[in-house]
């Protein structure tokens, strides 16, 4: 009936708005028992039961067997890792392949079959899961003996297939393949012509006194090849081309021209080329949220203005301020623009919108907030008026400053003279002293600040925030440091009481104070700027973080895989630096610059051809590509922010704004309404009237 | 009489057009005299005087007192370098100093006192001569012994004055500079910072076994900041963090928490900040020539108007076209460009020129010369046509190109399998067959090739004229080598005769051959591109490398004066590292990438206080601040033709255009005929009737 449908209508709009503010793609199946099962998909819950299971299942290479998760990574000195028993990984490996079936499942069904054949990201995602579950049965069968283990290189699949940024990102890191290929295939063609340069110019001579660089350096084509692509890196330079330089100062000449064309040319080109195509991609994904934005309320209103309630007279369709507010009432979105959007509707007055009027209405969410601090408290005494007067100007906050700046300063001078002091000769009465004053006129510069602006006030803005914690944090400290040892006096010694040792304590909070004088960064124009900016780049890069946490879990599992037991503890006897061959491996795992681990491990004489393999493919990924995709969003973000600030010199008060969309906003165009309409028309389960 | 002004004003016009064609500033005096004066001075042989002198003063510090000018860098084995005696150094520069006096004051002459007083550059020109000077004198009469010369720190000085790229480059990195303070002062606090917590983090305990991070790295203020510093050129990476890694994992934190930062936001915002000020700049700097062109050539106009042969009934002001007909015959132009405007004046077939026709015709000037290849001989023999069909087809190239890639790898081959054998058990018969045989096959190509196009159209295209060039000196070589060796047999293995030992030829030989392996290039589309990018960019980067030239010269002179005497050889019983201090301090004035040095040298233990403040310094300008430039300069280039060829990607028959001016032609704009002529009316010496 009519009512059935109506309440069909307005559940669509809702999603479809939903869709709209998440800019989620709105080509999902719309009756009504799929709507519910896609807001139910989407709740908080279960995206939050999904980012767990994905968290879950990869910590678990923490745990599982060649773990090195110990405090030190000494192979000599630690212990063996707890390793669980067979079944409990596993067992929680099925629950996370469970849910992940569901979502699957669900995931399918809400795009439709025709859609499904599709979108190769779902089948990749059921075939991994197939592989997986097939690898976890075989394990089973082995009661955990296997020697290779394909699910875990699979697992940050999971990770990637979860997130739209992600895989955008993705798509576009491979569009720039080619021309990222054509460079690397030049930088072989460099690398492999200077080789044979290089053979041929140090080549063995008679004079064994003479031909240095050809023993350590250039003695066989994979050595030579070796020594060129550490120069690449940097590593090696200038000890490379030592020896042939003090036979011959010319010899520098095929050095400087090897760094020269590869180091400043080549590898920059990378960078170009990448910048180049970075540029253009951020504004696309951009203009392609807004589209989905956009299109998400055009489907909304089609929706609603079918609803049987609107006067079938109307020559243009439109829709109801009613239908709107129900729609509204049961849409989660920010409430922040909920309110904004109802304000508007009120002040509109009219009784029926046009589309136009409509996304009108809905450009509320593109909108930053402004933020707006409380008011100060209005004392009504003269002297306390004259208080806040003083202790709200800026230049209290100077004053701050200044004595921060005069603690890091003492902290600096007592630990230069204490540096080369004994443990045992040194006297903690002078930093304790300095200290305790301090913190204690912190806790006033706290208290008049609050008692000025009133707490409401203070806690808004992020930097009081910051210090008040910090100060509140130091005063435990302090008073916890006076409880166990008592008051400072000169020669002030104490020995080992309580948790902490009374040195460490002092260091704690010295720590503490020098991590307080960042409090100083927003008084300097410029620092605030990079600041921000970084923070923004923070915020951009999730998708980046997520793709090398892919990239950096796979390399992680495959060196483990790799260079099991190939570092056993020797003994005290050999030389210290083999042991920590293991070590670098885990090492270069958590670390983007693996070429100085690359460098390392070939001089701890790992060369097995495996390993340097193994090595030049993470240098080249993690070292050359990521490092030149952040300095590409760098180089955007700053570019842009830069030319913003000069534009909005005047208006400093503005708060910045943090998000991608926001900071293209005067770049983006509208999508047209034909544009809207002819997609909205292919909408696979959508089926407009008109 | 007029016969007198007409000559006057023909010969104003010439040199205007002379200043438009150089892009040179139009404001200096005017009179018959003085432009007489103005065209000997700015004549090629008085030009190339000028460079001939500041390259010798440049060149005198080769030659003088402590030069290490020597074949080897070894400071065991080297002989003592030649030492000119006291007057022969001083009496060339004398001669130099001579010349730049009559340099200074024909320039000070020629744009007027009113202007000289304004030219800062002039000022300083003549205050470097004189403090010069006053320097020579006393190093004179202290008969060369004397220890400090001020004057040679000043040479670079008379190079920058010279160009004035170079000081409008100077004067951009200039205006950078307050931004490039900012970070380099966030880098100090964060540097600062870093420091101050890494001393508090590792410092010493009871345990001596446990503080090997505080006794490597972190012993007091100066050791630590060196350390973290020296980390900041990711030097020691990870060395630095291997002791307190092996102690617990959650020290890396702070050593990535530090190395992030740094290394990926600090340092790459400098990228990013020089690459935003530089992509305005450059566009301005080329903005700013044209506005000079435009400005000679209106001047030109200008002048040539108020001839008294023009009807004084005429609204507009007008030019004959005998007069500039007479004017172009002597201006010193391009023969190509001026041709074209002949050529274009004689179509016109009007008697009188506007202004605008008049800037019209020397729009030449702004043109790309396309290059025409002359046609290919036309034979009369059917047999002829087909042979010059086979041979002009590209596949010819191609087996050619192939032919290349065998020789190279029958090279390579012969290479891995020779690597370890002792030169007496060498046999070079093979490699000296097969070298022969490929030889013979290039000079076949060759004179293929020059059968098919002629000899004029073959030598047309640079890569056939590198082709042909190598593959007479191949061929002269292996002539050579057959004369003084024989033709090549089994065990031919001759010992020493001649200029070269036979091995030494055949080495030479296939170091000719690898290098002619480039003619590849051409044929990749993408490598094309690259290539054609960075040609440019050496073009562009003139300017960069004259002012890096400067600063090389000024750090090594401070180099030698610093560390003069500073490295003695001590004999074969110490250690070898520290014989070569002196060498790498030498090398460093050769070479870019100072900041191995740095590290080389903290490692020799070279490490005094003057020593490091330079290192760092030379660090900061050298790696840090010129390395970003070029990257600024390459990313601009490269994405300016990455765009065009994206535009022109049909037209790839057109030369590449080659000039910063044409690179940015789309983008400038035009100087109105209001700014032309309020900018003329400024001019000091010129006065317009109107």
């Amino acid at each position: 009936g009519a009512g059935v449908d109506n309440d069909l209508y307005i559940n669509q709009a809702i999603v479809f708005i939903e869709d709209a503010i998440q800019y989620r793609s709105i080509n999902h199946r719309v009756d009504s028992k799929s709507l519910w099962l896609y807001r139910w998909y989407y709740s908080r819950t279960c995206q939050w039961i999904l980012s767990l299971t994905i968290t879950v299942i990869l910590a678990l290479a923490f745990v599982e067997e060649p773990s090195s998760l110990t405090i030190t990574s000494d192979v000599r000195y630690r212990l063996p890792a707890w390793n669980p028993p067979c079944g409990l990984t596993e067992s929680m490996e099925l629950l996370c392949f469970l849910v992940f079936v569901i979502d699957v499942s669900v995931k399918s069904y809400l795009i439709g079959w025709k859609e499904f054949w599709k979108n190769k990201w779902l089948m990749a995602y059921i075939l991994t899961l197939i592989v997986s579950f097939a690898d976890w049965i075989v394990s089973l069968s082995f009661f955990c003996k296997e020697s290779v283990r394909i699910r875990r290189l699979l697992r940050p699949f999971f990770l990637l297939q979860n997130s739209s940024m992600m895989k955008k990102t993705l798509k576009s890191i491979n569009s720039t393949l080619p021309e990222m290929a054509s460079v690397l295939l030049l930088l072989a063609v460099h690398l492999s012509l200077f080789t044979m340069f290089a053979m041929l110019l140090f080549a063995r001579t008679k004079d064994n006194q003479q031909d240095k660089e050809w023993v350590v350096y250039f003695r066989n084509l994979p050595d030579s090849l070796t020594s060129l692509l550490v120069l690449l890196t940097t590593a090696n330079n200038p000890d490379v081309m030592i020896p042939a330089y003090s036979k011959n100062r010319a010899y520098s000449i095929f050095f400087i021209l090897f760094t020269v064309l590869g180091n400043l040319f080549l590898m920059n080109l990378l960078t170009a080329i990448i910048y180049n195509q970075f540029r253009g991609y951020l504004l696309k994904s951009v203009q392609s949220s807004l589209f989905r934005r956009r299109l998400g309320i055009r489907a909304a209103f089609e929706v609603l203005s079918s609803l049987k309630e609107t006067p079938a007279s109307a020559q243009q369709s439109c829709v109801s301020v009613g239908a709107l507010l129900q729609v509204l009432q049961k849409a989660e979105m920010d409430s922040r623009c909920k309110q904004a959007i109802m304000r508007s509707l009120k002040m509109c007055s009219c009784d029926q919108l046009s589309a136009a009027q409509f996304q009108k209405l809905f450009e509320e969410l593109d909108k930053d907030a402004i933020k707006q601090h409380p008011p100060s408290p209005e004392y009504q005494s003269h002297f306390m008026q004259k208080m806040q007067f003083a202790f709200g100007h800026p230049y209290f906050g100077y004053l701050g400053n200044v004595v921060a700046l005069a603690n890091i300063i003492s902290i600096c001078v007592v630990l230069v003279m204490d540096a080369d002091k004994q443990p045992s000769e040194r006297d903690d009465f002078f930093l304790g002293a300095i200290n305790c004053f301090f913190i204690l006129y912190y806790l006033l510069e706290m208290l008049l600040k609050i008692l000025a602006m009133g707490l409401k006030r203070y806690l808004s803005y992020p930097s009081n925030r910051f210090d008040g914690l910090l100060t509140v944090i130091l005063l435990i400290l302090e008073i916890a440091t006076f409880a166990v040892y008592g008051f400072p006096h000169p020669g002030w010694r104490p020995e080992f009481m309580g948790l902490l040792s009374l040195w460490d304590m002092v260091r704690l909070v010295n720590m503490l104070i020098v991590f307080r004088f960042l409090r100083i960064i927003p008084n300097m124009k410029f620092m605030a700027l990079v600041v921000t900016t970084l923070l923004d780049l923070v915020k951009n890069l999730r998708a980046f973080a997520g793709i090398l946490v892919v990239v950096f879990y796979a390399f992680a599992i495959t060196g483990i895989m790799l260079f099991k037991g190939a570092v056993v503890p020797l003994g005290n006897t050999s030389s210290s630096s083999i042991f920590q061959g293991k070590n670098v491996i885990s090492w270069c795992s958590a670390q983007a610059e693996v070429i100085y681990c690359l460098l390392y491990v070939l001089s701890v004489h790992l060369i097995c051809r495996w390993a340097k393999i193994y090595f030049v493919a993470w240098w080249l990924i993690s070292s050359v590509i990521w490092v030149n995709l952040f300095v590409a969003l760098l180089l955007e973000n700053f570019i842009h922010k830069w030319d913003r600030r000069c534009q909005r010199e005047s208006l400093s008060d503005i708060e910045y704004q943090r998000t991608v969309e926001l900071m293209f906003r005067d770049v983006l165009e509208e999508p047209t309404e034909e544009e809207l309409m002819e997609k909205l028309h292919q909408h696979p389960h959508l089926h407009l009237c008109r």
